[in-house]
C-alpha cells in the first residue's frame, strides 16, 4: 500500500473510532457498503457520511445487503461492506451471508452492538451477537475500543480476502464507534492460496493417463477463468477424462467463444446416473459431489462406490493454477470447442420452462451477467443460452433461496456498465422482494424475468418422493397461487417498471427493450 | 392429560417420526402450525397433510411465521409451532424470534436438518444448526431419533410453556421424521411460576407504607389482567406509590373500564425525567428500568442514583398473585378511575401523528386487537385511545423492526372473532411484508394503516444525537421516499384489499368499514 496516499487522507481532528474505521476500510480498498442501520449504528452512518469514501447503498430488509454484497463481490472480486443492527440485524442478514460462505465470497459485516456497559441490563435490542456470529462467519471479532477498531478493520478485511474469500463479522459496541482517539490501521496483507502439492500434481498426471473413466471434477474461481475454461476442454480432449462443475456454483464465464463446461443434475437420481460410469474423480477447487439433500435409501456421495477420488486443489488451493500446470505437464493447450448453435428466434405458442428459455436465449446481450434463481422452472434456460454471447452466470450456491434479487443488484454496482439479466422463481423471489426498491434507487440495469407457476413447484417434486398419496392440506402448503401475486405490481410499488408477458415472442421483445434502457425493470412470464 | 383421548387417536399403521411427532404436538395442545418449509421438511408437510390435527398457515418468509407464531400465543395463551428450512430458515425467523423471547412467548420451532449421515459432507445448505439456535433459543434439543422424536416433542411443549414462556427449538434431522418405528408420547407437565418469597412481600409492603415515593413497575402477564390493573391503581390510590410500565409489553388490557396504566417513555430524556423522583422501585414480574438504546454520556439505567429497588415478582414469578397478595395485605380493593374522555369526531385537516391519532380512536371498535409498530409517527395513538371501549394492546417487545403484520396474522388467527387494528410504521412493514398475503389466504380480519412519511423517522431522530450535522449523504441513508413505496399496490398485489387517505375523516371512515368487513384491508395513511 501507499503510506502516502494513507497519510494524505488522515484528518487533522480528533478521530472517532466509527471514523478511523471508514477511513481504514477505504484504504484497505472497500468502495461500497450495503447499509441496513439502526440506532445503534448511528455513528457509522455519521462516519459514512462525513467522509464520503464508501458508496453507501441502502437495503430496506437486511438479506438485500448480505445478498447484494455477495454479487458486488463476486464480480468486483473484492468484499463490500455491510452495516448490519445488532443481532436481529444480523439474524436477518443470515441466510445471504450463508449462501455467500458457501460462494465463498469475500464480505466484511459491521454489526453493531450496544455499548458494552449497556450489556449487563438485557435491553430489548441486547443478545448474543457474537454466538449468532459464529455458526454464519469465517472469522469474528468484536472491537475492544476506539483505539483499535480501525485495526480490527483492517484484519476484517484480510480475512474476508483469504483466499478464495471468508465471511469476517466485526461487532462494534457503541463505544468503539462514538469514542474520539482513534487511530488509523494500515492495510495488511491476506493470506492466499495454499501451495499445490507435488504429489498430488503427479498424481493427477498419472491418473489422467491411466485406464478408466476419469471426471475432473472443477469448482470455485477457476471456472470464473475463460482461459481455465479452455484448458480443462484441452485436458478432456487429450485424455478423454470427462469435466464437470457443481449443480450451483458462485460464477461461470460461457456463452460463444468459451469452452462450455457441464453441471451435475440437481436431481439425485440423474446425478447418480450421471456419475456411475466414473471409476476416478480429480477435484479441483471444491469436495467430491455430494447430494444437494439426504434422501431415504440414496447415497449421500454421489461418485459410485469404489470410485478413486483424488484431491488437485482443495478449496484453498488455486484450481486455475492447478490447471495450468497439469495442461503444461501434458502438453495440453487450450481448446475452445465449436459453439453452440446460436439461439434462434423465440419458440411459437404459450410460455412453458422450455419456451421461456428460448426467449431468454433470443434476447440475452453480449456480456450480460444472468442471476440465477429459476430453480424448477428456470432449469432449461442454462443450456438454451450455452450458444449465446458471452456472459457470466452467477447461481444460487447454498440452497437458501431469495438470494436473486439483491445478488443482481449487488453484480449491478459492480459492473454498471454491463446489463443484468434474473431468471427469478416465484416463489423466491418473495423473500428479498424488498431488493427491487434498492434496485431503483439505484438505477440498476436489472431485467427481472420472474418465472410465474404460482407453486413451490421444486417442493411438489419433494414431496412426491416422501409422500406416497399427499393430501389437499399439504399440496396447499406447496401452492403461492391463492392468492396469486401480482409481481407487476410489487415491482411498481417500489419504482420498477414492470410488464407481463404470456408468449415467447413478447418475453424476448420485453428483455431486449429492459436491457438498452437504464434502470431496472421486472418482467412477470405466467407459467401454466 | 386424558390418556384415552391419547390412545383414541393412536394410528393402527406404522408411525413415521414425523406423524408420531405431529400427533404428540397435538395431543400437547398445539392446534396451529405457521409454515415455511423446504425439502429437508417435507416428512412433516405430509404428516400435517395426513392427520390434518394441526391448522397449517403458511408464510412466504420465514420472519412471517415467527412473528405470526408470537401474536397467536399472546392472544391464545399457548405456543404455535413453527416449521422452518435448515440453518438459513431459523435465521429469516432470528428477529421475530428474538422479538417473542423478550415478549417470553411461548413458541416450539420445528427446524428440519439433513440426515445425519449426510452432515460430514458439507451439502450446500449444511450448517451448524445447533449453535445458531442457541442465542436465540432458551431450550435447543436435536432428536436423535423416530424413536424418541415424539417425546423431545412433548418436551419442546412443556418447556415452551414454562412460565411465563420460552421459545423451545427441536431441530429433526431427516431421519428423525422419516424412520418408522415410532410411538406417540404423553403431555408433560410445565413449570409454573417460581414461588413468591415471603420476605420480598414484607419488603414490599413495608416499602408502599414508607415515605418516600415509590413506583411499581410492572410488566408481563399482570398488564394482561384487567384485574390485576383495577388492584395496581387501587393501591396506588392508597399508598401515593405511582405505576408504571415499561416501553414496550406484550399485551396489556385497556379501554374504557379498565384501569389505565402508564408507559416509560421511549426517548432517553424523557424517561430520565420521569423517574428523576422516584426513590424507590417496587418491580413486579419485570426487570428495572434500563434505556432502550445506550447513549454516549448518559446512564444505563433509567432510575436515579441511589433509589432503592426491590423486586417483588421477578420474570419467571407471577405478578398477578404479587399484586393480589400485596393489594389483601394492605387492604385494597380494586378500583377503576374514571375512564379518560371518550374518543370525539377525527380532527379536522391535514393527516399528522396527531390528527391520525384521533382518527384511530374515533374508529377503534369494542375487542380490538391493536398491535402497536407505528414507532415514530405512532406514538400518539397510545394517549388518544385511553377512552375508547376496551381493547387489547400488543407491542413490539425486542426492538427488531418487522413483526407488525405478522403479529396482526397471528393475532387474527389466535382470535377469528375480534377485529384486529395494526398501527404499522412504513420502514418497520417493509421487513415482513409478505405477511400481507397470509392474511389475505387466511381471510384474517386485519386492518392495517400504514403511517407512510417515508423515512426512517425514528433514526433521523437518532441520528442528529450522534452527528451535531449529518450531510446529505448520512440522511440519504435514513430516508425510503426515494422512490416512494406504494403500499397500496403493495397490498393488492398479494391479494389484501387496500385504499389510500389523506385527511383524518377519510381514515376513520375506512378502519370503521374494514373492521365491519372479514378479510384483510390496508389503509395507507400519508403522512407530511
Amino acid at each position: 500500500m501507499d503510506e502516502t496516499a494513507t497519510t494524505a487522507t488522515t484528518p487533522t481532528h480528533d478521530l472517532t473510532g466509527a471514523e478511523a474505521l471508514v477511513r481504514t476500510l477505504a484504504d484497505c480498498g472497500v468502495e461500497v457498503c450495503f447499509a441496513n442501520p439502526g440506532t445503534s449504528e448511528m455513528q457509522f452512518v455519521d462516519a459514512l457520511g462525513r467522509t464520503g469514501l464508501l458508496r453507501c447503498v441502502l437495503g430496506l430488509f437486511e438479506g438485500v445487503a448480505t445478498g447484494a454484497a455477495d454479487g458486488y463481490a463476486r464480480m468486483a472480486g473484492k468484499p463490500a461492506a455491510t452495516l448490519l443492527h445488532l443481532g436481529p440485524g444480523l439474524a436477518n442478514a443470515g441466510a445471504n451471508i450463508h449462501n455467500a460462505r458457501k460462494a465463498r465470497t469475500p464480505m466484511v459485516n459491521l454489526v453493531g452492538d450496544h455499548a458494552s456497559r449497556h450489556l449487563a441490563y438485557d435491553a430489548p435490542l441486547t443478545s448474543d451477537i457474537a454466538a449468532l456470529a459464529k455458526p454464519l462467519s469465517d472469522w469474528v471479532r468484536t472491537a475492544g475500543s476506539a483505539a483499535t477498531i480501525a485495526s480490527d478493520g483492517a484484519a476484517a478485511v484480510a480475512e474476508a480476502m483469504a483466499w478464495p474469500g471468508r465471511i469476517a463479522t466485526l461487532i462494534a459496541p457503541g463505544e468503539a464507534g462514538w469514542d474520539q482517539g482513534a487511530t488509523l490501521a494500515d492495510p495488511l496483507a491476506s493470506r492466499g492460496p495454499r501451495a499445490l502439492g507435488e504429489a498430488d500434481l503427479q498424481a493427477a498426471v498419472t491418473a489422467l493417463q491411466a485406464p478408466g473413466q476419469t471426471v475432473l471434477f472443477v469448482g470455485g474461481p477457476a471456472l470464473a477463468s475463460a482461459d481455465t475454461l479452455a484448458l480443462l476442454a484441452g485436458l478432456a480432449a487429450k485424455t478423454g477424462a470427462e469435466v464437470l462443475a457443481p449443480t450451483s456454483n458462485p460464477r461461470i464465464e460461457r456463452g460463444r467463444g468459451r469452452a462450455a463446461i457441464e453441471r451435475l443434475p440437481y436431481a439425485i437420481d440423474l446425478a447418480l446416473e450421471r456419475l456411475s460410469h466414473i471409476e476416478r474423480a480429480i477435484l479441483i477447487g471444491v469436495d467430491q459431489p455430494v447430494g444437494f439433500f439426504a434422501y431415504p435409501g440414496k447415497p449421500s456421495l454421489m461418485l459410485p462406490e469404489g470410485a478413486e477420488v483424488l484431491t488437485l486443489a482443495a478449496p484453498d488451493q488455486d484450481g486455475r493454477e492447478a490447471v495450468t500446470v497439469l495442461a503444461e505437464r501434458l502438453g495440453v493447450t487450450p481448446l475452445i470447442p465449436a459453439d453452440a448453435p446460436e439461439p434462434e428466434a423465440p419458440a411459437p405458442g404459450e410460455l412453458t420452462p422450455e419456451t421461456l428459455a428460448t426467449a431468454v436465449a433470443a434476447a440475452l446481450p453480449e456480456h450480460a451477467i444472468v442471476i440465477d434463481e429459476g430453480i424448477t422452472a428456470g432449469r432449461a434456460v442454462w443450456p438454451a443460452t450455452a450458444g449465446c454471447p458471452p456472459h457470466t452466470w452467477l447461481a444460487l450456491t447454498g440452497g437458501a433461496i431469495g438470494i436473486g434479487p439483491p445478488l443482481a443488484l449487488g453484480a449491478a454496482v459492480a459492473c454498471p456498465e454491463r446489463p443484468v439479466v434474473a431468471i427469478q422463481a416465484d416463489g423466491s423471489a418473495m423473500y428479498t422482494i424488498q431488493a427491487l426498491w434498492s434496485q431503483a434507487r439505484e438505477g440498476a440495469n436489472v431485467t427481472t424475468v420472474v418465472l410465474a407457476n404460482r407453486r413451490y413447484d421444486i417442493l411438489r417434486h419433494e414431496l412426491f418422493k416422501v409422500g406416497a398419496n399427499p393430501g389437499p392440506q399439504a399440496l396447499s402448503l406447496l401452492d403461492i397461487g391463492n392468492p396469486a401475486l401480482d409481481f407487476v405490481a410489487l415491482a411498481r410499488a417500489q419504482g420498477v417498471e414492470a410488464s407481463r408477458v404470456t408468449c415467447p415472442a413478447a418475453l424476448a421483445h420485453a428483455i431486449a427493450a429492459s436491457v438498452r434502457k437504464p434502470g431496472p425493470q421486472l418482467i412477470e412470464a405466467v407459467l401454466p
